[in-house]
């Protein structure tokens, strides 16, 4: 088993996104300007989507600004951000951008609320995106979300969304995150979906999103990683949630993931002890305790060390 | 891979031993008929330790009354108390407890605080116990806490855990729950002490008991039950914790256990709706949410079933 895992972080996007208290640019720049630090390496910055839609991500030309002025340093860091269509990808190009993300769902009712198409527009509508970045030399990555349930639809025959996943790659993106949007997946499901999918895609084009609304998300990760899977996204803290199930826990903790990654001998290049502190700035901010399992230890107990509580 | 797994509920003792609120007898004995009612057939009743050092346990025998007067009727489950020396196996007789628990740890830290005793005293002293419960026709089960950590002596070697648990074996107890009393393990502890523990003592005689302080337990029990892990520990709702790190999570939680059993296809037993309902009364009771993911889920979402919310 290779000891190498990238952990994606998509805390400033899937985890601010639906924060009822829109934390400010400024709160973002600090909050970005943690994570590199802490060694983040690949991470989602925002979305060019409709700022009267997603207010949270209205600020997302802004952030590139601030890259591009030097206020916001990245270092060895790469910003992702999600592009819905044609007008997101001029928006992206525009601000210089060189990193997107296009997204999909692997169920109707989850596209169709979702995105406002179906999972056949949006694949050619992607189709365009894919091609039109690529040709002006950005790297694109794709999302299917509800890979393993939908809040709308239900359960995801393993074979729908293993459809989507290989149609979503045939358009030519570099990597598909798998998304178990709304937390209901085991195991078993990471057995049905992403091991076909990494017999069909390899490793490197190949990513587990998972969210813990059930409590599953890092035995789902470790079931992913045990299938060959080296990268994984998630979010500081466990920011995020789902606006569909109000209450519930959202994407898997960066913290969990990476002391399960460190006490497994695994190496994402993450400093746990820097996370957590950039997570803890973060709750402050945000004037609430953030769902992370290994941070509320963490804080409750501010060991020196993991495993020293 | 069999597809029976033994859930033995520990919210009831390990579970409410910390508990502030002190519930009543009353209060215990309606979740106890709730849990047997939701299928749960092994469950920890109680302890017969000093009532002035865990008056949480106080009311242990009120509760062996209660089942003799068939004011709590367990059907086809079965009670389980902790007895910590000659004393309480007295106790436990006198009442009529069949099946009792013997406890002990890995670390000496550990030992000394939670037990007064070295492990090597407190093993001789469990030899004694054991014998004498056998020879009075109970069953006895064992417990080896902070295998994979202490809150005292920090890592513990697995080829330490590995001996305690042999030795504790050796002594005659059916099974050997092995605890992650603090929750700093990872699946590389599993494999380092759970694995060989299967190895020595068979599937039968080897328990996980692990506590979710770090997000890490139901990614431990994934682990324990691909390596041939048979019965787990859990907490109906997550409760619990630990007194050595305030505000950490306790237990692995029974619902979030037996969502990821349901989902892989592995039979419990356990009625996951009618499980929840008895810890959202149980959460009543105390007044406050309780840990579980599934639970926290289920309660802002009320689904019809798991995985339509």
């Amino acid at each position: 088993m290779a000891d190498r895992i990238t952990v994606f972080e998509v805390g400033v996007r899937d985890g601010l996104q639906n924060e009822p208290s829109h934390p400010s640019t400024a709160t973002k720049i600090g909050f970005i300007q943690d994570l590199v630090a802490s060694g983040v390496r690949e991470f989602e910055l925002g979305a060019f989507v409709r700022p009267d839609r997603v207010p949270q991500m209205a600020d997302t030309e802004a952030l590139y600004r601030a890259i591009a002025a030097k206020r916001l340093k990245l270092g060895k860091a790469h910003a992702w951000s999600l592009v819905p269509n044609l007008r997101g990808l001029e928006r992206a190009i525009a601000v210089g951008a060189t990193r997107i993300a296009v997204f999909t769902a692997a169920s109707e009712g989850f596209a169709r609320n979702n995105i406002g198409m179906t999972v056949a527009q949006s694949l050619k509508e992607y189709g365009k995106v894919v091609d039109q970045a690529r040709a002006a030399g950005l790297r694109v990555r794709g999302y299917v979300s509800t890979a393993f349930g939908c809040p709308f639809d239900g359960k995801v025959a393993p074979s729908r969304a293993l459809r989507v996943i290989e149609r979503l790659a045939e358009l030519g993106v570099e990597q598909v995150s798998i998304g178990d949007t709304i937390g209901v997946a085991t195991p078993a499901g990471v057995d049905a979906v992403i091991r076909p999918a990494l017999r069909l895609l390899g490793a490197k084009r190949v990513a587990g999103h998972f969210h813990d609304t059930r409590g599953t998300a890092l035995a789902n990760s470790l079931r992913a990683i045990e299938h060959g899977v080296r990268t994984l996204d998630a979010s500081a803290g466990g920011l995020g949630g789902c606006p569909f199930a109000p209450g519930a826990t959202g994407n898997l903790a960066t913290e969990d993931l990476v002391y399960m990654l460190d006490g497994m001998g695994m190496k994402s290049g993450i400093d746990l002890d820097r996370l957590s502190q950039a997570s803890l700035r973060m709750a402050r901010k945000l004037k609430r305790p953030l769902a992370s399992r290994y941070l509320q230890a963490y804080a409750s107990s501010k060991p020196g060390k993991p495993g020293k509580a």
